[in-house]
């Protein structure tokens, strides 16, 4: 990784491949990616400490998925040990754009984004609203 | 089956198995079970026009889950066409307990219940009553 | 959908949203999605006749995933009857893009695309080689 | 716990509930707990140096489940922080049964059990055989 990423916020979320996690090639299941890619980006909230429960109770913020894209490289396998980092890659006025890379060891065995909306909870109704500054500059750098 | 099932009401809920439903012996993640029970029982109160859904919004009436348990007996591959078989075994003034027969063409690969609590929802509270007479009717014959 | 649908092959799989598909704000999970893309892919090569079952066992096949994305545009809930139309949008020489459309009665509630590579057992190795005339013929019209 | 758990081997499977756990009642959906036994089976014989791809790699052993059961006591919520505990409760010759116990905190959620056979792979065979002595005291004791 280059040398920008050093100021750049990257968090990371460890896991191991589970028995269930794998079909019958031996291999991962591939919507795991996306479970991977979900718990990362709420992890990535956390470690800011804006967890999403507390954004949802606390700011009446949810962050809605808008797309989600995996490119898969390397096969996994039961009982690899994986870690995800995650960074923003890009944010909007109203929307946040995560990047996470899948590592197994020093091999990477696929990459993708997500963007969430930034969605302000009134009584019934849901309305993508501007992220703010404060939130931006902490999702960014560290 | 005896001929007594003859009048006993039993649902059938059918599907292939899917490939993520595997894991890398080639066979059946063994939590899927439960899934097709869950769904199963739901299935059982729709046969009977109650489904959770209308329970929930029109009668304010849940149906947790207080126990369950399965016996494997034996695997379910990719591409099995399996049909699950629900009756109830037995009803208590509270609690209704379905058995559930899984089958892949005429060889079971398993069963076992589910305990679940016929419970009021009142306001934020949530208490255990009497399932209806007529409603106990319905889940025993058809 | 226009009117040169009419020729192209076009395959639908239908399922209800489960109560396991949902999440605690009462809509689907979004990594589900891509459980059903997964299953609607491997029903196309089923409507063919090429269960993917068929093409590892007979033919030496696989069609493992390079990329998938998902768009998201409307939230399923629980009870939903869903409906995965699926076609093929793109064939290179040894690579298949599916596109899925996932409607809930008239109202698309999401849409994207899986990569598949046509590839070749041989022994341990894995190879993506390119895709029979015949089958890519099937796999665009019907 | 009593004071004879102090002998007894017990290990600790930690983890958080995630957002795709919960379901539309902001509740664990519970076919996640038999997830979670299935885990800690695995982690357990992991405690011992004998993981379940160590006993199938080098012992030619694996270890299909007979039977699981589960008693739900109290919800799981979004964000929780679980702790399941399990021990050995029961060996016969050729099965072992696994007591799980589920917490929160201070909290019990659920309870169960697995029954697994001590299974001997040879060629495409499999049969049950019996554990090994100086295994049936590692499960046990520390």
């Amino acid at each position: 990784m280059e040398e920008t990423h050093l100021k750049r916020r990257i968090n990371e979320t460890k896991f191991q491949i589970q028995w269930g996690d794998t079909d019958r090639a031996g291999i991962v299941y591939y919507p795991n990616y996306y479970k991977w890619f979900d718990l990362a980006g709420h992890n990535f909230f956390r470690s800011i400490n804006m967890s999403p429960k507390y954004l949802e109770e606390e700011k009446k913020i949810i962050i809605p998925l808008l797309e989600a894209k995996c490119t898969f490289e390397n096969p996994l396998y039961y009982d690899d040990e994986v870690t995800v980092y995650t960074h923003v890659e890009e944010m909007k006025t109203k929307t946040i754009r995560f990047h996470h890379d899948v590592f197994c060891e020093e091999r990477r065995t696929g990459y993708g984004y997500e963007i969430r909306a930034w969605t302000s909870i009134e009584g019934d109704k849901f309305k993508a609203v501007p992220i703010p500054e404060d939130i931006k500059r902490l999702l960014k750098v560290r």
